[in-house]
């Protein structure tokens, strides 16, 4: 199993996510590339700091809104929504090669994560800017949505995602964050949704019944207050149940 | 002698450079990479027109500035600047490879342009932002300045680089733009002043005497009515006088 | 019948609207506000010049969206958009008042004026941001949507706004951009539909059946080639058939 | 003496300053205006909360800059600085007049602060984008700069400002940043030079000696770990020695 954190999420003088902290127990991290979040200066830090853990690198591309922090969807026309996950990819690219790493994959942010599942018209332009960026041909996102189709129609591999703290409904998708419940608080239930995703992937969903959840990477959020600490028991959980945890291939 | 240009400085909805019409003149074009001026798209769709037109492509990088196109000077701290100079070239290369070419060279704009000739930090960290970006080995600069000298100290090559519609000083530099008459717009004397530059590498300094510019490419401004048809001009004049313009090597 | 245009609309070193050339032909000026376009500098000229040539001043309010113009449909929470309204329309108002006049009424711009016909929530955060702003209680906007209805229940004055060249639909609203034939080119054709509306409130549909268009004000585009001479063969022909140009009161 | 410190400095997704809690201790709260922070929705809060704490709202104005949040010295045309620095009051003089309050007072923030002690032009330039946006004739700022007395020649009021927890040099300017020791962190220290400012004027400079500081408002810093409580300190050591703290008048 594999851990990822969004990292890199600052913006100029602004911090957010623990990149330091963080790092020290995940195996992939989703680095910010300045669209929604992430300023040069702080993506060459977070790269030079993953390379110096072990820790692979992506990149979390999204659209260009500061202000949302890319959480807001946005109608942009599928060329130029191309472009702009090309020049994200580009980007970092220098920074993680600098660090003697590379840009290993790609995860859509916030709104876009949630678009591309059920717009393929947006996901076709997520794979092509991947393309026009020659960038990696591995996607993390959730399983059976358009962009994994896409992508493995496209012949790249997708590496389905599952999450420890949000709720999944009896239809074995995310509860929307607008919903109550939607995210778990407790530790307990964090750690113990992440187990059974790695032990059997499978979590138990708002109507008490055990759904799939294909899952080869777990996402740890990172900006909340107990991040790494919840990372930290992730990790500690996983690693007294026998399961290996390390990047994906 | 090479002629270079300012290309895709428009920005969303703005355009502003004739990029097809002064392609047609010009042997290598400096592409807005997004920070005083250039998105994704654009600098995509002059990349390939660049290619197509077979001129090189170099990137014109600057201060992160829109609502000032990058023409006013910022105390912008040197590391900042070196990562943000690496983030321009990165995102620009994407579109200039996947157009089947590179980022052949980097020219700093505006403001930046003018404080790297007497700043050597910011020069410094122009020449930081390339290496970081593991960027072309060429910079098109002034002659005699910080930049021009710290680059060479790096191994770097220098292109140097005179101006066919602006006045000089008796000691050889640019008149400021704040200064009356510090532009040529008389097509006449443009293409006497670009002519002179090219055939003896001097200009009549504006104490009426010649001084000495050392330049292997002219610069044509772009973002002014009628620049194509004085970039046309120039190239004609060139030609009539059996000057070769290619683009430097 | 009042004569509307955008104004306003270049951004730093980009120039989009001919302000000068407009101002001689339209009776109200839809002012950027610095979201999708206009910066301080421009905004203070403007207001002036409006002022100057006897032209009523309004906040044209848009999403942030710099890159996209605004175009681009963007899903802001309603308390944070009823800000963002209220932050622009106090942000002109200084513009509008040091020139000696003041804001007389919003206009919503781009994908923000066409959600808020169908969008109920985002219409009445336009709403609240007007009352949050103690702004005009004046809306230029399409009668029958969301909006114009909201306004009117909270007491506020709406105007109906036609369109001389955009296609109308046998529904009676305006055929999408991105239909084939949607915008009229033809001089003469807009100039026919000006007067239709100006003298029956109808339009030719595009079943070829008339339908009504309850439009006290006509929108004039202005950021296309032509933009002055078609408003000035609007205003003459309106003038020919003794339609009284004025603004809305 | 008054007590002043920035507040809502944060933007969208990120947060800085604990506007809360420092809202128990100041008598005057610089609210940004989305230059170099601040949005819409944070300005309206912080000025709601503002009113109910009792709490007078200034606006701190800045150069454009979020990347940099305003701390980067920018060469801004006059004119273009003045019509920047009236959009920013008018857009916070909306939430200031709707949580039932005005905008009582200017100052400027960051870079800007310290350029308009030495240099006329900007200095200037802030006080014509006072009288454009009708603002507050009241400047808080360092006694004896250009500002200071710029704004007095213009009949407007200035209001010293002290800094409890900066290193004063020899000649009663502040010591930069960049030097060793220009900052103060012990807590005692701090309230110390707070207390000798208040009552006697003076601080002791770097040099041992005693320096005058004009000051009749002390600024407490916001965007560090401990403000609240370094605030709590300051206040209460006033109290305790009978130094009556409210608002400039």
């Amino acid at each position: 199993m594999d851990l990822n954190a969004d990292l890199g999420e600052g913006f100029g003088r602004w911090e957010l996510t623990d990149d330091h902290g963080l790092l020290k127990y995940i195996t992939s991290a989703n680095v910010a590339c300045g669209f929604h979040a992430g300023d040069p200066s702080t993506m060459r830090r977070v790269c030079e700091e993953a390379v110096a853990s072990g820790v692979r690198i992506g990149a979390q591309v999204s659209y260009r809104d500061l202000a949302g922090f890319g959480r807001r969807e946005m109608d942009v026309p599928s060329e130029e929504l191309a472009a702009e996950i090309a020049y994200q990819i580009g980007a970092l690219r220098v920074f993680a090669q600098s660090a003697g790493s590379d840009v290993t994959y790609v995860k859509p942010h916030g709104a876009l994560y949630h678009r591309v599942i059920r717009d393929p018209e947006q996901a076709r332009a997520v794979v092509e800017g991947i393309k026009l960026a020659a960038g990696p041909r591995v996607v993390l996102c959730l399983t059976g949505g358009e962009l994994d189709q896409l992508a493995q129609e496209e012949g790249m591999t997708t590496v389905g995602e599952g999450f420890a703290d949000r709720a999944y409904g009896p239809d074995g998708w995310l509860v929307s964050r607008s919903e109550p419940h939607a995210v778990h608080h407790d530790p307990h239930v964090v750690v113990s949704q992440a187990l059974s995703i790695a032990q059997h992937r499978t979590v138990v969903a708002t109507n008490g019944r055990p759904v799939n959840v294909k899952a080869r990477s777990l996402c740890l959020h990172g900006d909340s207050p107990g991040a790494v600490a919840m990372a930290a028991s992730v990790r500690q959980a996983l690693k007294d149940h026998d399961i290996d945890v390390e990047a994906f291939t």
